[in-house]
């Protein structure tokens, strides 16, 4: 139940970060703060991996990135071309053998790759390698990809590259790192986001932009759905992949999952989340004292709703910020206290008022009702509840950890039988055209399957 | 530089807890969840000391409370009684010896007890124990007073205490455990917070509500100034000294040192703050197209201010709430990104914008100077400084760390020195009337010694 | 010099260590028991895999037995069927990365394995894999192998192994898990020492007969050279190799290796080293007063020296057990107390007398050096070293851990010259003949390509 | 049961170690190295404290010396003074509050301590000092020999300590450092081993003699019965009690607790064990094929019984030396193997053959009848038991960790249902006097009361 509280949310699974500096200099803390800006994309397991032009150097941990590393390790991780990867995942596979970058030698050298997304056909392509003799270490997609540029390497590996994305289906946003070379790779709906960076000395590729501000790189453009970058000595090119594929990136980075001061595909997620507010406060608007938010995601929603109705946005709750991993679970007898340790609310601020408390998304609904119910307990006369994404109704293949379609309240439940649920005294959800206006597009390349159930692609079969 | 971000701060050096369960249920969880809850007021060493009635039991270590604490360590903490520490320090002094809570056997049992503030006659206590030959296993104030109480216990713990109070001077806010007993001691002028919470089957003693609120204990009431709370098997009775003093909190506690959730002397913490982010906009108004805070704890500053002129408010930075104690530091080459590593302004929100950015407080500058070029790099037009407390020019020796008088830039520099200093366009600091007023107080009950100089008690000799 | 002390020995690469059970109780702690009687083979990682018919499990990590492993870990390894590795290695190598058993998904399951040996063609064999597109990810030598084995696996594993035993070459014993087998592997020349051991519900499969004795199993013989034998819920099977080969198992397990209480190919080492003293006494008899060993592997040969010559054993040295990896080292200044440090000498047993030290070997002289001179500044009158193992003058490659051929005192002296290099008063080595006889055999089924170098299969190119 | 194996066993509580140098370099590193090579005699916590002339520095934690110290912790230990503690203690006491040396502040600058030995009047002295109003923040005794010290402290430290000297009564080889002093001093009845150590530039005061050994330090005397040394910039000098006391050392030094390399009081531990197994031979001769011993502690036993009698001496136990603190102990199923976990039997030496197996000790005779057991399964004739101490009998109070008189086998049980207890062949203690003679001595400056109940001085009131 207190666990809840942080696993009641959709979590992206992984972040990538890749560095390359053409004064030879080394990058390894380069990577480092780029994962630490992309900490919040995964926190189960970090690694990076350099390249000095001979051989490869690699450390990976379980832990924060600042667990995994420490000065003596950074000596040890020598060379201009580097790599790295922060990592979430599902219990089962929660090992430090899968933990990436994954480095392995090949017959032309050595490659290292991070990879964030999810293959749809990984189990298809696995088997047929097995079938040919190929033996896995682990469970991670990167290892069947790595498998596939070493075999189509004959040609070099951005031949090799694009012939493995003939092959892979799914979401998938790459760091690859050879002797030479930096390449990023982005799949051809460009499901999962991923961007480039300009330094005096070289480049950087980041899952998003808040990792190249880290090391005051310069955000020029995205890696296009479907477009390989490669970046060596001689600068940086691209190559496209020929056949067109519909792009569909992952709405919910904007929602929840990318930094505020990220920006991705050209628009900014503060700004998205801010539109969302006010576009919920068009759909569903409310006569109450005070605009709260759940923190942090829901601020700047919350503040967008705030100044669409001129009603007070203030904060709601204290976040206790010092939850480590030894946190001590609150046994039976003070179980209902659990919410409040993480989440307590401001009493004096709240106490006879009518509040709206915006949240970005209901998964299971656990917490929510946790959450109102706290608030109410707090003295709050109403509390109406506004969600910044429509009802998440769909389970995501894309490299989206989310539960069973029947614990998802949005494909169970009618949003008046949520409202009971959760105890709000209203409860409204922004439409699926409001939130693709939220990031300022009349058509359509957002996928917002988990909403909609439009799969841009073929989903794996059970 | 770096770590300015975080040191350039006034810091509170310890928080306490306590707690009473006539049941006789075990208290050391609920220490440990008050704990956790006020670890914003000390991450340096964390304590927890329990008693069964019999004999102590304790565990005290470095770092973060979840850090030190873990199942087999509360096995071994029985009892129905318990009190609890967290500390911060200054370097010298930053080693487990000197963590707290302090316990004892003396001549009629054990008395456990747990300190924040800071005695400005030690010194002197400390020479004339040695000289009837007392030894000195650590140098916290903690040991001064356990010896003095012991000395004086032959009529019980309470008169005992009353005796050391003639004696001791400066800031104490005490949680003091007996065999039988947990008792809560604020110092004549009430310099730091305590506050007393009823359990369903006891009562709690805290520096801040906030950790009433992490056991599920109501606030009674604060613990008076010079008072001497007792909490037995017989209820809870109250000493109170027979001299009068005059009442002198530290007014920093709303500035900056309590949690927004608390509520301190009647007054609630975020409403002060809110409260002086709209008089600071009646002091200081600017005509500008946003308000943005230093986050966290100027947050609700700014929200006043931004309604006070009807500027909307928006986020303006991002913080990165995964640092640890391990975090590599940038080297010479990438010192200028130390900031943003810590905090990234939200650069889309700020381009082309004048701003008005709050902030509670200015110690040394250098941050306030790093935080303000970074916004102009992010592209702000302008950027205005509001200061959500008078210039601090008076070192602190109530148990707050404070540099040098030299270094602080408000007792060297006139305001607009300050303002050339740290690069702002304009910059207005609240008066220390307003300020008074923003905790709703005519007269003078606080101490605002660190602005004024108007030291409510005497001050150690150098 | 200090690393010296332990540095200057040969070193054994590996351990391993399988263990079935029929009645399909876990194995896992037998598995842990076995390795550690099995560590002074590998102290720098261990590991372990099982499985429970469905799947594998396993855990490695760096350090010794009882570090890697702790209660929380032995539950999540569940199952009837498992193996483990203790690990040896050179610095460049020593991650954890390179830590076994390797455990790997093929076609037809999982195969788990574990390696004790080197082989001398894995370069070639790795390049021709490589060609066929297959990556690595370790630098070990069980990744070839297994690699090998999931391609010929169409017959099943055990004729896998066959053919895989065909192409590799140098020294392997091998211990190997599927889903319902362990099998254990002797290379053709039985380079590296395997036994079997009967358990009441299964069997064992270790490196040397102390790890059968560590869980209660029967040593029923060794692994022939050449041998597969397969384990399953039928009972034991065996394969041998059509084609035959010479014998040549490594006599080094004699001398140091394993341990004394160990019989391998049905040789008793406690006695096989006493036979060496004895020997050794005829070859270089002393006249002095006290024979005394280097502790621990010299001491039955002293023993044996000093029954067939009639001279007082004593101990002569009290070893310091207690060094562990974060032992500091002495300063400069302090240097010429390393040895004692470690090795302190008996004084008042030594103080005027003549000594004759046993020692199992000489590799690279600079301990020999500094363990005289310690009996010499103890007083002793006369220090004459006997060596229970012909010059150390060829390096090994299969499996043992030698420095450069030029590092090699027995390469590069004579042996009046290494008397002088030491500073012993005499010293006399065994003779290989001598060596052959003290493990019983006449004629030649053991390598002593170290001594002679007489290299019972090619070597690698350079 | 496991765990009896090395539990039953008497245990020394600690080891000290002090060191003076007056060329005012830095003593950290050799007190480290002189703890190291006194692990044996205590290896639950270790502590170092030195003095710079102006003010202490210490750490101390729990483990092994090599666990707790590191390179950073070295560089802040400053000064040519230092001091050291190991301990061994009882469960109960366990934690690391009450590790030394005990480092204080008093009236006239800093005192560091550290205590080997046990005061039988501790809780008298504690109970008055009480009344007088010290709190006491520990239970060992340092903390109340250092008051003792602090309050006579007015004429100096020596006249201080004469003082004190005057009050304690028990076991006490202490180790005290001030700020221009490090002063040495043992018990009027030299209970507890201490000596003195010449370096080329200071002094050394140690526990035995290994640990001036382990610093280059030439063993000039033991420190005598109540004898202060006091060693500063002037050099060394003496001050004697003007009571005579009996000397009463402890034996147990020289059959068990001191290293055999050690020498106490001008015997040589490793002799007086050869001695003791000659004069065991002559008082219980037996007729078999081999003499073995428990390894370590009784080997030179063992070669002196062999020695004496004729009879070949062989190792009949391969001692596993790598259980660390965490190994995992064995369940119910495979509790027959622990002991051979730790003592594997060397069979091939032992089957068919008539062996005489040497103890040091037997305590509560478990562990023997384990040991026995396991000979006998592992095949010997005839397994026959002598001891090289008299039966155990009467609990310790001057320092040594001994079970109940009731759990002592040897005060419940005559010799010969001991025997049939452990289930040996025969059974034979040395004599007291055949002990007594061991050390070489005719009268009796020796304490037995462990074999005779004859206290040297009186023992605690229960």
């Amino acid at each position: 139940m207190f666990n809840n509280l942080s696993c009641d949310k959709l979590k992206e699974e992984c972040g990538v970060m890749g560095v390359y500096r053409n004064t030879m200099d080394d990058v390894a803390q380069m990577v480092y703060y780029g994962l630490f800006a992309l900490q919040h994309r995964g926190q189960e397991s970090a690694g990076i991996a350099t390249n000095d032009g001979n051989m490869p150097y690699f450390h990976k941990g379980m832990g924060l990135v600042n667990e995994v590393f420490n000065d003596e390790i950074f000596r040890s991780l020598k060379g201009n071309i580097g790599i790295g990867h922060v990592r979430y995942s599902t219990t089962g596979e929660s090992y430090i053998n899968n933990a990436q970058p994954l480095v392995v030698k090949y017959r032309r050298g050595s490659i290292g790759l991070a990879h964030n997304g999810n293959l749809v056909n990984a189990p298809l392509i696995r088997s047929g390698l097995e079938d040919d003799g190929v033996v896995f270490q682990t469970t991670i997609d990167s290892e069947v990809i790595v498998n596939l540029i070493a075999r189509y390497s004959s040609d070099g590996i951005p031949t090799a590259i694009e012939r493995t994305m003939d092959l892979i289906k799914g979401a998938y946003s790459l760091v690859i790192m050879t002797e030479g070379e930096l390449i990023g790779v982005r799949d051809p709906h460009g499901l999962r986001p991923l961007c480039i960076g300009k330094l005096e000395d070289g480049y950087v590729i980041a899952s998003e932009s808040c990792g190249l501000d880290s090391v005051g790189a310069e955000l020029i453009r995205d890696v296009e759905p479907g477009e390989i970058v490669i970046i060596n000595q001689e600068g940086i090119r691209s190559i496209k992949l020929n056949k067109e594929y519909k792009k569909a990136s992952c709405i919910f980075e904007y929602i929840y999952f990318a930094r505020p001061d990220s920006v991705i595909d050209g628009v900014g997620v503060y700004q998205a989340r801010k539109n969302a507010g006010e576009i919920l406060a068009k759909e569903h608007p409310v006569e109450v004292d005070m605009v709260i938010a759940v923190p942090d995601t829901s601020i700047p929603a919350a503040i967008g709703y705030s100044e669409a109705l001129g009603i007070p946005f203030s904060e709601g709750f204290i976040k206790n910020r010092y939850i480590g991993r030894t946190f001590i679970q609150p046994d039976q007898s003070m179980r209902e206290l659990a919410v409040r340790l993480k989440l307590n609310p401001l009493r004096s601020n709240i106490i006879g008022k009518r509040v709206v408390m915006i949240d970005d998304s209901i998964v299971r609904g656990t917490t929510s009702k946790q959450i109102v119910n706290t608030l109410k307990r707090a003295g709050a006369k109403e509390v109406h509840v506004r969600i910044s994404s429509p009802p998440v109704a769909y389970s995501c293949y894309y490299g989206i950890d989310t539960p069973d379609n029947k614990q998802l309240i949005g494909a169970v439940k009618t949003i008046e039988e949520i409202r009971q649920a959760i105890g709000a005294d209203s409860l409204g959800y922004i439409s699926p055209e409001g939130l693709k206006r939220s990031v300022g597009i009349a058509n359509d390349p957002y996928c917002t399957a988990c909403f909609c159930g439009d799969y841009p692609l073929e989903i794996p079969l059970r």
